[in-house]
């Protein structure tokens, strides 16, 4: 099990009345991410409200400020205690057994066209032995066939542009990974948070996207940007892809501040420090 | 109350063993449309589970047939008791006031890429008072624009294809509509079915999809094709776009034939026959 | 008669050996502007060549420096002598009369794929009389569908996301006016130069982009960006699009400054100053 | 040398008065392609004439019937004396050396949007050595990556789109083929024509479209439908991409019958019959 602390400062100035914010920045309740302590602060007399998503479970912050500085702070403690699997043991699920509420993520959306990549994922995995071994296959494709580099997409850029383009940022890497999951019958959804353990080189704590695949009747963590360890992912929020779970969707006449992100682990009930690691295993934090 | 009987026929080859039907043809259970009875018939000894999505609530047939033919009778009666309300008296719902289960329809899709049309739908539309007339303005926009031609879309036929070649079916005229509702910020969902009274022009009744609108609390039926009677539509699903709701998501080598689809006006409990017109109320089955 | 002074100067850093330059900064010589002097001085020592390409007659210039600065100056004086017209006298040339070499014009390129317009326009404009004024009429349908804003677009943007985005920059609206003309039938070509009395509020004298059309048997100049007056209009080159006349194509590492470019009205042989005025009659300056 | 006989009959039916045919599909006269007879014939009183583009060279065929059948006969005799060259001694041009009139076919087109496809090309291709054994593996790349399979492109598929859909006809592999030349600064053109010897497994003889790279100050034939023989290619014409050299692009309301093609070895002035045959060597029949 692995103790964490993070903490999260947003900073605004709202220009004209009428202004929203929808936020996924709570972390999520899940069957092996628990959330032992958390605050949320906004500056005085801002009405809010938490709500939950029927379809994801994601956690939405609703704020309605008027003009002025908006100031948000959320800490929290989690822990998380991954469900650890040898990948050599986790099989694809047969369509006919996925469960019903896991087909949304079977189907195409707006940054994930799969219908676009059926013959071209059929081509690249299609002889393939199914199993997690195959979706790691094309976590690895999209982390070979792409490099990191900032301010080279855009709110509009889809997989098929990232992978025409051959460059992108984390949110584009999972984007193209889950559309050719799908494209070969893999469930795959759009996961959000932060991570311990970030490439420093890649600047300062940021939020992050990443992949979960169902696999053997769990969802599995891939990370196909290559730069973050997977056991130190903390989850915000799941989607179909980033339309769905950005962590702040703004409406009105907003400046926003860079975010300043910390996590950091704590001791656990014994008193360890357990620290994420590259390990090999598969890991999940939610069936 | 119009009460309306409805039956389908649809007819497949199943050409190899581990194929897989995911079917969305149940009529949906709404506040206003309720299914008084209602039969699903297969072909003997064909395996099959009924499910209700839990974001959507649509009911999702489940269908795994060996090689052979598939035969799949569904027959129902339906008693549609809408909700009639004066277009004038309807107003949009600030976003600030959206219940968060509403918001997914706010977002972009595979096939409403609303984040593409945003400074072409408030050039259109943003000068317009917000309401329903608002929204029937876009629905008419899209009317205006475009014609009813069969086979010229395909299945990757976006809404901005259907701006751009001013063709298409009902489902392209649904997309273009709801991208360009979502674009001005009022919450659109894709919505299939069948309808009583189509154009016969068009050839036999057949499914349809239409647009719901979010709007004064409730989900308003708006018909962007204008070849149909929104009175006389039996709700089956909604979704996002048609990537969630397809009546018929086929896994395997599958020859299908062409559905049949029958649909006629019964008397109601008084005995009158009540037929779906076209009315210039604002009608909803949903809230 | 209108005679001009144009200076230009440009720099560049030449950061690896091995660079090459194609620029199209020439005044062109065509029926209509005459080129009465010239002046092309590069630092010292860099190879250069001047060559007509046999298409489009434009004048390449190909440098080939080795790292260092590189520092361009040309400097001309250009005499306009306008082919004036009347627009209700000007018709549309059938297709069956247009010249062979002007065929190309009516094609798709990369940037005006008039091939995806063609119901689009015959919309918009099938049922309006042949003729100059329905040219004119798509200039201005360009114009009104459109608004002026650096940096909205790239290298990447076509006439279709122009549609779309609603915004651009001159180039991109030139590109939206020839897609739609040559959806139409009426061949148009993408042409590139600087222009006397641009509108100060977008910044210093720039390179400009704007139409020619064919119509009655000569090229007529329109300019769907509003912000210029056409008759002062010094034409660089001419070519399908924006591929084809890059001011300046640039392979190598070479860091670019901002062109300065200037134009000033001169006294003609007789010693008047004649400015460029918005005239309401057609200009052609090549047959 | 190669002498072969080829016949073409095209059959239509125009159905309004004021149609227009513009056709390519004069064989081209070209260093090493000598047209030794040519006779075409149409059915009595349809006005034509034969125009050569002034860039291209192509041979255009303008076409004026009035209502009623359009019958078009075309009869050549054509000898072909490739040059020859041994593959490994064919260099790359670099940029500074190519001439003018070379540059066009270094541009983006309509079907060939190299500038999306840099990255990408530089990715594949970067790191291998210039020269013609490059320019053979980008085709080889394609042929590996695409499947031949008819009706599966239309009149708007793009290079883009083969990348992404893996299958398509010959034009699409070759503007595939071209969009990663250009990518990589290989000069490469579109090129029509029809071929001795396509594999019959394909239907019955038709028109070709192949690809020409401008390597050592010549144009090599390359193939990347690997379906035919390049030493059996007659050229009608070149051009940036299909928008430029359809075998016929047709205005009005037409009816096309299917082109009925024959191509034959005829014996050389010594009575020899010269087979093509699939030989190692690169092959061009133009400077």
């Amino acid at each position: 099990m692995i103790r964490l602390a993070i903490h999260l400062a947003l900073d605004y100035e709202v220009r004209e009345p009428g202004s929203h914010f929808i936020f996924n920045i709570h972390a999520a309740h899940t069957e092996r991410q628990r959330v032992l302590q958390e605050h949320l602060d906004l500056n005085q007399g801002v009405p809010w409200r938490v709500d939950t998503d029927p379809a994801t479970l994601n956690r939405i912050l609703r704020v309605s400020p008027g003009p002025g500085p908006l100031r948000l702070r959320y800490a929290a403690t989690i822990e998380l205690d991954h469900h650890v699997a040898q990948p050599a043991a986790i099989p694809e699920v047969p369509i006919a057994q996925l469960p019903t509420h896991v087909l949304p993520s079977l189907y195409p959306s707006r940054y994930c066209p799969s219908d676009r990549l059926l013959r071209l994922a059929l081509q690249e995995f299609g002889h393939q032995v199914p199993g997690y071994a195959r979706v790691q296959g094309v976590r690895d494709w999209v982390l070979r066939r792409t490099t990191f580099k900032s301010n080279t997409s855009t709110g509009t850029t889809s997989a098929l542009d990232t992978l025409l383009d051959t460059v992108g940022v984390c949110r584009d890497f999972a984007h193209l990974m889950i559309a050719l999951c799908r494209a070969i019958n893999v469930p795959a959804r759009f996961t959000t948070g932060i991570d311990y353990g970030a490439d420093p080189a890649l600047g300062p704590t940021d939020f992050h996207a990443y992949v979960e695949a169902y696999l053997g009747g769990r969802w599995y963590i891939f990370d196909p940007s290559g730069t973050a360890i997977p056991m130190g992912f903390v989850r915000f929020g799941t989607g179909r892809d980033a339309a769905d779970v950005a962590f702040a969707t703004i409406f009105g006449d907003v400046l926003a501040g860079a975010p300043r992100i910390q996590i950091e682990v704590l001791p656990d009930d014994q008193g360890r420090l357990v620290m994420p690691w590259h390990c090999p295993e598969a890991l999940s934090t939610d069936a």
